[in-house]
């Protein structure tokens, strides 16, 4: 049902002509995010502070019209199209860092800064906001709020949810919250500012974040080392943290992922089974002597190429394999990457065993799996390579994805680590939650009785997400 | 209204004879916690498994029988009394530690397990579980995670809430949840294991919890410098921030905290309105280089007195003035300590300002204040000295108390950091929440639609918690 004249010209008066769109073209783009999934807004909707996004808000509820909430648009899941229609909020206006406050560690944003922005903000300070997600150039930091966004640093620096120390929320009735607080600590009521981290828009819209910052690491520098077998790097990292060392980066590729890498760049990897790239960072002296100790265990786990360094050129060599691993992906032969079973949480020692069903996996069902990923959190990526034009791969994909997931469930898994449950994982999500389900639905009709924030998502995405859409390929990081 | 002969025979049958006690003598001792609040319940239930948690919680929910879940009683807002009677769930039974597992940075356990236990438990493996509250000898794992318990290092390490991976969690109505999960990372919908943080026992009971566990440090150091006055301290601290240093403590106490100590022990101290300790800790190089850093910062902020030290001897020296200081309020000639204004959070640049007008606070009300505490995460406890046998010194008490809240409210601070709110904060509390007072109330409401759950605390404590209680002196730290 699109809005009414009535709506529009409210919504219009709110926001400013300039800032309301219910064209096709703009309603077309703002109907996909970086998922594979697509349904067109009836309208976008542009607010500039949080006394407007209160008052369309109101609006929405009074007229029970769907409201999603974007950032920039770079969720791999869904999590930002309007399934319902509605309008779309899109909070890149409200993008103004608000302070940066060095003595108090923390620092307060509107929620459409994006994530790099506030690094550079931060650096003429020495500090940082560690999480690093592979969007880290484009996505906001309001959106990794609200999808419980984390990356390469998580392990060592925390993820999103760990740094959010207090939030300005507004709910679907218009009401402006203030949660959390200024300090470090917070045992005063319920963390609700944890409530909305991970939340998906679907319980209030971020206005405005406090987050814990951090100072930069006064250096850093990384270790290569490859393996015959993802047993054999899954016990380099076992004895890594048993040693007590706590990398800052810890992460994984498998022989396909080094496969599509050396054909793609023509990098010179070995012939491995699993690569791992370590960082440490600190005190130099310490990064040097961890590195040495981090070499000396993967070599006596049977690591065949072992390589570290701490100036900035030799380690951006490093990495550059772990890099080139998504766009080596993109353009692999005839096959394209579909994001499925994009993102895998699992127990760290877990990992090997799970990336070793993949092969059986993929055979199974006529598919090409890469997995790649944050094997020092248990944070594991997988591409399914297919002919994105043929049915029968997208059967085959949508089965390998099946038992994808179910090891990851046999495993102690999670269906989203850092990616979010959006529309594209709903029966994975409630096979994974059970009862927990029940609970989160009634947070929500308690907070969104009228259900118009996000809807359509969460424990109410469908069953099987590829039925009514579009197919695009995403990528994710 | 005391418990039926039916319910307590099926409290019998569920628990065992000798884990269910409904005498005067333990019905008193079960009324206290380590605050100034006494409420009997009306008898002591110590289950030993979930599954009999959830069959007392089914019993409990259908004959509206209030349940009131307990640690070991070690806290300081009256979170476990029972004031409204029914029964105390005692879970020190359950008090095993499931796994330690060090190549999943996690470990697994029970909630009766006492926190220097599991540190014990950890130590063999160089690993910790590192919030360190000033109970830690005696408190248990599962009452830090329902009070979003704290302490001396959470400025580098982390607060309980910040480690919590993933819980075991009985409602109201005897569902038992898993929440959270086993990686680092969670976007798997609502944070659940977050919202259980900090909830006092009243959206749930805790019966299983994960927790991240991270590799003890190498060493550690402390420095000790004394200040002329607060602003001094002040500057010192966030110089310390602006140079990227990151203590593992940093603590505090005002010019009454060293008095009573040098009374009291006669410790040699200057004569300063302020003294910091800040410990160090990693590699050995680095702590020292650090230490050194902060001494200079502190000379060029003012300090009169520093001194550091890296050995084991000397840093018990340093921190020997810290641990007098509660035995020191405790015996201070006529008055005794009252925690009322005990736990003040706020942020950490603001903390000179607030503890600035303690004693013009405390000369206009006729008592003493002492402040002490982390103030390098703007976290400040606070004794008053009355004499507790004088009605006009409590009102005295009760005035400053409301003084004392009100310039940290002003200051964007928080009324509970790390005690909870439980009993003695509910006025104040819901002066702090506003608007989010309805939301948790909503949450309580959908969670435990009967109240059965630790009713009476939080949004439901009384405005004037000292109308109807007894008056017993407690202590902090």
């Amino acid at each position: 049902m699109p809005l009414s004249e009535g709506v529009l010209a409210e919504l219009e008066r709110i926001v400013g002509a300039e800032n309301l769109a219910s064209d096709d073209a703009t309603r077309y783009v703002y109907g996909a995010d970086a998922s594979i999934h697509h349904h067109p807004p009836d309208a976008v909707v542009r607010p500039g502070s949080t006394a407007e996004v209160s008052e369309v808000l109101r609006l929405c509820e009074r007229e029970l019209v769907p409201v999603t909430t974007r950032g920039a648009g770079t969720g791999l899941s869904g999590n930002a199209v309007p399934v319902r229609g509605g309008i779309v909020l899109e909070m890149m206006r409200m993008n103004r860092i608000l302070s940066v406050r060095v003595e108090d560690l923390y620092c307060e944003l509107e929620p459409g800064v994006v994530f790099s922005a506030l690094n550079r903000a931060l650096e003429p300070h020495g500090y940082w906001f560690p999480p690093a997600p592979g969007s880290g150039d484009v996505c906001t930091v309001g959106g990794m709020i609200a999808n419980s966004a984390s990356g390469i640093r998580t392990v060592k620096y925390g993820a999103t949810r760990d740094l959010v120390l207090g939030l300005e929320v507004v709910l679907a009735d218009g009401t402006v919250l203030e949660v959390g607080n200024r300090g470090l600590k917070n045992a005063s009521g319920y963390q609700l500012e944890k409530l909305f981290v991970g939340s998906e828009g679907t319980l209030g819209v971020i206005t405005r974040a406090r987050l814990r910052i951090l100072p930069r690491p006064r250096s850093s520098g990384s270790l290569i080392a490859s393996f015959r077998s993802l047993e054999a790097a899954g016990a380099a990292i076992s004895q890594i943290y048993r040693n007590r060392l706590m990398p800052s980066a810890l992460e994984i590729m498998d022989r396909n992922c080094i496969q599509a890498v050396k054909r793609k760049f023509g990098t010179p990897l070995p012939d491995a089974e699993a690569l791992i790239i370590v960082e440490m960072d600190g005190d130099r002296r310490v990064v040097e002597d961890d590195l040495r100790a981090a070499g000396e265990i993967s070599r006596a786990a049977g690591a065949s190429d072992v390589d570290f360094a701490t100036d900035p050129a030799r380690t951006a060599r490093i990495w550059e394999s772990r890099k080139q691993v998504l766009p080596s992906m993109a353009s692999s032969g005839e096959r394209g990457p579909v994001s499925l079973a994009d993102d895998l949480g699992m127990p760290v020692s877990r990992v090997p065993e799970v990336l070793r069903t993949f092969a059986e996996i993929a055979r199974r069902n006529g598919v090409v799996i890469g997995a790649y990923g944050h094997a020092g959190e248990g944070n594991i990526h997988c591409k399914v390579l297919i002919d994105t034009k043929s049915k029968r791969d997208w059967e085959g994909a949508r089965r390998a994805t099946d038992e994808i997931y179910g090891e990851v469930l046999r495993a102690g898994g999670t269906v989203s680590a850092e990616h979010g449950i959006g529309y594209s994982r709903g029966r994975l999500f409630r096979a994974e939650r059970g009862a927990s389900i029940g609970v989160m639905r009634r947070i929500k009709a308690a907070l969104d009785p009228k259900g118009i924030l996000n809807p359509g998502k969460l424990f109410d995405a469908p069953d099987d997400m590829l039925s009514d859409n579009r197919y695009i390929t995403g990528e994710c990081d």
